[in-house]
């Protein structure tokens, strides 16, 4: 199932995101993205947009953090996959699945801070390639963790 | 991990949101609208576009859900608040809170769906204003809960 581009288009102005840093990670193709984050991601970087680095400066190393990045890589015409890409499972709507495929391809992670140095945020935990576009980086608040 | 960190995010292209519905509300004004969302906000409604409702056809009443909206009204240029809004405390990065006030305003809700009808979701726990853009919903997951 694909989504009609111009249909309600025009009812909703698009909206303007401005990255704020990206990821430097040594995995720089989907096939080796583990597709989790507790599933294997490597050690890797954020090197944030020097105009913003105020917005970092309270960050601590050993804090998890949530990060949403925009996975722009990711086919945003596709509305249903089949869970983990398996053929044999029934397709779900992709708002009930953690596809990259999705209207707004944003990647929701919890990372963990390793260390922090300059411009750059070194994290374990994530599951995104290199190059990927970092948005913006929230505290973990209260009993239920967004991940 | 090696590169060159001011190479960096200013160089990044802006990315384009489109909207996937829009949030219906009583609460109309920041002012009345608690800060998180376990904090008394009211029984409110998603309205999809009707475009991408292929993504949503999955989504179940009882089910808790991330939504992530776009806080139309915030102010993208500060990087600094005091917790809370109160002067007595020291200012944090924006990032270490979540304060609406940030580089790309993006709401990270946990919300309960209360009925799926057509287009429009009706569910509880969601701290935004009427009208406020809805970009993406992605199911919670659990340590066994994957899909």
């Amino acid at each position: 199932v694909s989504a009609d581009p111009q249909a309600g288009a025009a009812l909703t102005p698009a909206l303007t995101l401005q990255p704020v840093g990206r990821v430097v990670s040594p995995v720089t193709r989907l096939d080796q993205a583990p597709r989790q984050g507790d599933e294997g991601a490597p050690v890797c970087a954020i090197d944030l947009d020097p105009a913003i680095l105020a917005a970092a400066g309270d960050l601590i190393p050993g804090q998890q953090v949530i990060l949403l990045t925009w996975l722009h890589v990711a086919d945003r015409q596709t509305l249903q996959v089949h869970p983990r890409g398996d053929p044999n499972r029934p397709p779900l709507g992709v708002f009930s699945t953690r596809s990259a495929d999705r209207p707004n391809p944003i990647g929701l992670h919890t990372v963990r801070v390793l260390h922090v140095s300059g411009g750059r945020l070194t994290v374990e935990g994530l599951e995104a390639i290199d190059g990927t576009p970092v948005i913006d980086i929230k505290p973990i608040l209260g009993p239920i963790q967004a991940r």
